[in-house]
């Protein structure tokens, strides 16, 4: 038994598991179209509740709440690849949830992500799995150091991470990060990170935003510039490498996968040449993407809405070059010295608590160049 | 007693009166700003609940309602310049409303608004007071036919108007309007309708967008096209006008002042000039502004938002030439063409009924050139 696709028309209703800042730049955009929003979350302040018709405020595992949300959307979709395998299950049985549930067994697990992108022929650092500390010990006995343990579930902004240097006892890195199924992975020596946003429709067609380039301070993105200052050619590569992607998850919304690039030798010329590795796969909307709301023509948010809809996508054309910096912590205190300033566009998420590090908002100036 | 002037932050809440699409985009384009919005309007569908975190359903006579209303807002706006003169004196009382209720007063009638732009010395159309049918006569005799009577109140998109033709019954014109206090002006033999939106800040600070030229059907907007095609000096006059009509009101927020562009003889040169004459004014956001979403760095909508906050004003620039075409009716059925459309910008308001001539939505198309 196959579930009907359904026909999504503006006057649906979307439904958004995860009220945070995505989720309400997400519901925004829906808004524009003409549907309608339902976000569900556990926490009773989420930030998309505000621009949101109908809201649930309940636990991803509550199967009632989850079974009446169900009833009254047209489509699922979600702001976090972390959603429970259960919930979206739950939910795939009942209506229609994109991207499907497939693509979170494949993004939530950080071995799985390393294996299918492998599997693709698509370069990654080096990796291992490491279920155990005497497995940890041959994995840095055959990787070396420095390398990077992590757990293989719910990691995200540097969270599930020790580094290992010469000297750092296996034993209580393991045991730091919960004696869990993790990954150890090579330490790769980059020259830039980037991340190539883009989106997949329900008839395959493929539209990517030019290549970003991240820079992140204590793990947690600060700043987004676009173009890369990377080569045309890597750029076109890492676009590609997206796109092979999508293609093998039968991917429907925006994707971003980022990128570490690195110079190597070039073999035989002595010159050096850029190296792209996947890093991650995030499988939503996502913080480099911010960018487009004021600096491309289809922002990402309305471009995953068209995509999970079924709709044709939006041109990805950008408005110029792109400076995109989060406002993280206390830095969103400077809003009205950005209010002042020609052309710098003001987002702020409406979060009442300004704990350091936490993403508050995020300021766009479209300039010249960068 | 004065009322103190409230400091708005991100965080406080602005209030709107009227849940319509204008109070929809106002909502978004607040929140954007890590605002919170509370909509208040009579209708429980209103189209900007769905983008609210609170609203009130209720007639804008509730006093009960209205001091609720007040009692949870920082600033109170109106999407609407037919907000009743008890309801926005009630509010005024209570908490700050801006634009203030003297510029209701002043618009609301056109008999006033009329007197108001004479007294500044701006050039209007030909008009008289009809208050009884020997008025009419009399204001005919003078002015001529054909000629235009219109109740001083209420009147928008058409409504509340009778042409006055050679043969026109003139107590069946009177009786038509509901024989209430009304205005007769001569007809305006123009070339073009256009618009100045543009916005003063509460420092008196003053920010035009680009001349829009506006083209009506069944005095509808249909399509505004931006910059006008105007000369540069007729452009800057009619923002220069619309400088000296915020200014004498001591405006704050977005303003919309329609004119009509005339061909006309220079005097001495048997050449032709364009001639403006002021035809009405609207203390909101305006369906002539709904392209700034799209094709300038500040939307009208966050404008509004940034001067109602005492905050500064934004850039006003275009991101090239504009062509926007309201969605009247069925024309909001051609939504999936418009999607497949290379760089069209989709708006739909999320209104339920598509009746003849109702404003559903907007495109709006950035071109090089018009």
């Amino acid at each position: 038994m196959t579930k009907p696709e359904p026909l999504i028309r503006p006057g649906a209703t979307i439904g958004i598991l995860g009220g945070g800042q995505l989720g309400r730049m997400l519901a925004m955009a829906a808004a524009r179209l003409g549907l309608t929003c339902h976000v569900f979350a556990p926490e009773a302040d989420s930030p998309a509740f505000a621009v949101s018709r109908r809201h649930s405020i309940a636990r991803y595992g509550d199967e009632a709440a989850l079974a009446a949300f169900a009833d009254c959307v047209d489509v699922v979709t979600y702001e976090f690849e972390n959603v429970p395998a259960a919930t979206a299950a739950f939910l795939d049985a009942r209506c229609a949830v994109r991207p499907g549930p497939a693509i979170l067994a494949a993004t939530q697990d950080r071995l799985a992500e390393k294996r299918f992108l492998a599997g693709l022929g698509l370069p990654t650092a080096w990796f291992a799995p490491v279920d155990d500390i005497g497995a940890l010990e041959r994995a840095v006995a055959q990787l070396g150091r420095p390398s990077i343990l992590k757990t293989r579930r719910m990691g995200y902004d540097g969270k599930g991470q020790a580094n290992l240097r010469d000297g750092s006892d296996l034993a209580q890195a393991f045991a730091s990060l919960g004696a869990q199924p993790s990954i150890l992975e090579g330490l790769v020596h980059f020259e830039r990170e980037i991340s190539v946003v883009a989106a997949r429709g329900m008839d395959g067609a493929f539209a990517a935003y030019d290549v970003c380039e991240n820079r992140h301070e204590n793990h947690v993105l600060a700043q987004t510039l676009v173009p890369a200052r990377i080569d045309p050619a890597t750029a076109a590569a890492a676009i590609g490498m997206a796109r092979k992607i999508t293609d093998a998850l039968d991917y429907v919304g925006v994707i971003a996968v980022e990128m570490f690039v690195s110079l190597e030798d070039a073999p035989g010329s002595g010159s050096l040449q850029e190296v792209l590795r996947v890093n991650e796969i995030a499988p939503r909307v996502h913080n480099s993407g911010h960018w487009t709301l004021d600096g491309a023509v289809t922002s990402q948010f309305e471009q995953h809405v068209r995509a999970i809809c079924g709709w044709p996508l939006g041109v990805t054309r950008r408005h110029g070059a792109i400076v995109m910096d989060n406002l993280l912590g206390d830095d969103a205190a400077r809003w009205r010295d950005i209010l002042e300033e020609d052309g710098a566009c003001l987002h702020l998420y409406g979060k009442s608590g300004a704990r350091p590090g936490r993403k508050m908002g995020h300021v766009t100036r479209v300039v010249r160049e960068i």
